[in-house]
């Protein structure tokens, strides 16, 4: 394995919105450098948001260099997971933000994943009706998709993310050395949105995966390599189409599947998490446009070779507790915002790396699939 | 008095944003065509937002109209009143349009006064990242202000709507008729709102009202004038600054010391509602311009006489249960938004008309003017 030394500057992926611009700078070791980053936004004060994992492990350090820099800084912690993204974290998280006295021109800083990122871009969507934020992403679920693109929210009892904002940030900074305490778990989740990069448009970088997968899982340089081509990758996505009215739907490949399964299992983290929801996701998405006759079997049964060999589920077997029923998880899509007229709206692919937008897709062959999917117990090959 | 025919067409005010440019409509008997008007937006359904004392009085007519035209339509209501700009409220409403199943394309409806038109503003802001918004506005207040602009929100711990969003509606339908049930008190509160875009920066407005608040509170022909009249100011202003980056500050005019009373009353409407303490806020405005050399006396006079004779109050002495002391009204500015390195920025006036700016006003002169303020007995015109 090559060495990997501490790059002499980032690796700077600009995000060209018209207004808007942004920077995302990717390296090993930024957040010591926050404070002078963030003091070069002007602002005089940062009310840095982190959940009670990441905050022990990191949040010293960016008090530390944010203080350095000339900047009050206080921090607001919330429990670690998704049940975070709710009204009670939102309000308080607000309130947080008010009591250490943030103006307009400061700062609300998301130190975390990607709930953390989309709690407190969201709270800085509405404090005063705008706040800029930063984002100082720590999984990597949040560096290579969450913190990239001004998605901000909650979950409502109707379902994931439903309410939030289009809040942009005005800097994101990926520390990747952050991501060395990141459990192989979370990293193994975070990589199947890189995956997902790679079979939306780009089968090169999809073999580039398949080559260098142990390397961007073991902290190697290929990580960063990783990071910083996901977010050139979703940022062009988000230039062209940042409210989703059109292309940007593109990002939800695998999503349909993966957020009705993360309903059926109640989001609880011990069962499934986000990317690992994604990863079953991925892998139904190639095999429904496979059934449906649009995709060669064998670029299905290469996209759900590769994910299981990076150690993540593909199959609505490995769900532990189950997966429900073809039923209920449809029933879970339909709730779901992709749904128009009772029909659904899939991503599907006519290859790796070819995916496209299908709407008009009958229930019916929906609950087919499923059945078949729910019926088979081979392995992920299969 | 002349006579109040239902006109043939309402008059049309144009709010010329760019990309997003709507129309307000004022005229009397508007909630009628409310269907007709709201489906030729194209949206298949809507969820009506409403307070418990108009949903009784005005909610079945416009349910009824939407369904006539064929529109899905729901109404969710809340408790009358400021406490339901709330973290609660905002979150029950959202819920429940979620549960009426308003998509992307789809309505959310503001049917009541400043309260709930904030409300659902920010829901609609919210739900989905941002579905569209129709406003009818049926206060006085809501019909010359609140309905016009944008600004959405609630209120927090902190202070009055110090969480929200700017989002513009899609329509503003001021159907002047709908303020025959207000309450004279409640109309009196609007009227205020009124005055004050004379103040700002139209002193002929200010003249006309001089000379036809009369059948402005009477509901006279006159009434549906006064409010395109202000409707019209109110769009230049936004139109100029959506983002109250600069101008817009002006329609603040009153409003600190507004908000402080408010604060000290608890926002408790039975001691004082916003109209009554934006008419004390003008009043101190022009005598704190004046105290400062700035304003002419016999404006201020003349200022504080028109309000008192238009039955609103204009004196801190007037406020039902005192207005604290002077410490307290200042600490309530300073938690205010409009603070800035421990100095304070109030709108002041050189004359009827002639508001400006004002940053870096010291609070030593604000503690004495307000000490001064509090001492005084005499009348309206002292
Ligand atoms: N806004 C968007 O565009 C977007 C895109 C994709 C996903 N998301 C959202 O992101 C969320 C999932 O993000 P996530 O997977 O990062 O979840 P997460 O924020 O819950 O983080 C996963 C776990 O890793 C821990 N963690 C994070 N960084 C760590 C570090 N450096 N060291 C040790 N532990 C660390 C967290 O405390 C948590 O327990 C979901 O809510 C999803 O909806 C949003
Ligand atoms: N968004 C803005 O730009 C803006 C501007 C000014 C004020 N505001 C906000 O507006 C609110 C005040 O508005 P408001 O004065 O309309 O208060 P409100 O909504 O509380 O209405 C006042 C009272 O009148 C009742 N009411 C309303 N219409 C009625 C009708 N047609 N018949 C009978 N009763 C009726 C209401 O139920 C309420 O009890 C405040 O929260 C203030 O912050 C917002
Ligand atoms: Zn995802
Ligand atoms: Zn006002």
């Amino acid at each position: 394995m090559t060495p990997d030394p501490v790059p002499a500057v980032p690796t700077r992926v600009p995000v060209a919105l018209e207004g808007r611009a942004y920077d995302i700078l990717v390296g090993r070791g930024l957040l010591a450098g926050a404070g002078e980053r963030l003091a070069a936004l002007k602002a005089r004060a940062a009310a840095v948001v982190s959940d009670d994992n990441v905050a022990p492990l990191h949040g010293d350090a960016l008090l530390a260099s944010l203080r350095g820099a000339g900047l009050r800084a206080d921090l607001v912690t919330v429990p670690p997971g998704e049940g975070s993204k709710s009204w009670a974290s939102l309000a308080r998280v607000c309130d947080a933000i008010l009591g250490h006295r943030i103006e307009r021109g400061d700062l609300v800083v998301a130190l975390g994943g990607g709930v953390v990122g989309d709690l407190a871009g969201f709270a800085a969507a509405i404090v005063r009706r705008g706040v800029r934020f930063v984002q100082i992403p720590t999984s990597l679920l949040a560096q290579v998709d969450s913190s990239v693109g001004g998605k901000t929210g909650i979950n409502s009892a109707h379902g994931k993310n439903l309410v939030g904002a289009f809040h942009q940030p005005s800097l994101v900074l990926a520390d990747t050395a952050l991501l060395d305490t990141l459990p192989l778990r979370e990293a193994r989740a975070g990589y199947a949105e890189v995956v997902k990069y790679g079979l939306i448009d780009d089968e090169a970088f999809f073999g580039w995966c398949e080559a260098h997968w142990e390397r961007v899982l073991g902290g190697g340089p290929e990580r960063d390599q990783a990071v910083a081509q996901s977010c050139r990758a979703k940022a062009a996505v988000v230039v062209r189409d940042e409210r989703e009215d059109g292309d940007r739907a593109l990002l939800n490949l695998g999503h349909t599947f993966a957020h009705a399964l993360e309903r059926v299992t109640a989001y609880d983290s011990r069962r499934l998490v986000h990317g690992e929801a994604v990863a079953i996701g991925l892998a139904l998405a190639f095999r429904f446009s496979t059934r449906l006759g649009l995709c060669p079997g064998q670029d299905a049964r290469r996209v759900a070779a590769h994910l299981a060999r990076a150690g993540l589920p593909t199959r609505l077997a490995e769900v532990p507790g189950g997966a429900g029923t073809p039923e209920a998880l449809l029933d879970a899509m339909a709730q779901d915002k992709k749904v128009k007229d009772g029909q659904l709206t899939f991503i599907l692919a006519r290859g790796i790396g070819r995916s496209f937008i299908a709407p008009g897709i009958a229930a019916a062959d929906v609950r087919a699939f499923l059945a078949e999917a729910f019926a088979e117990t081979g392995d992920a090959g299969s």
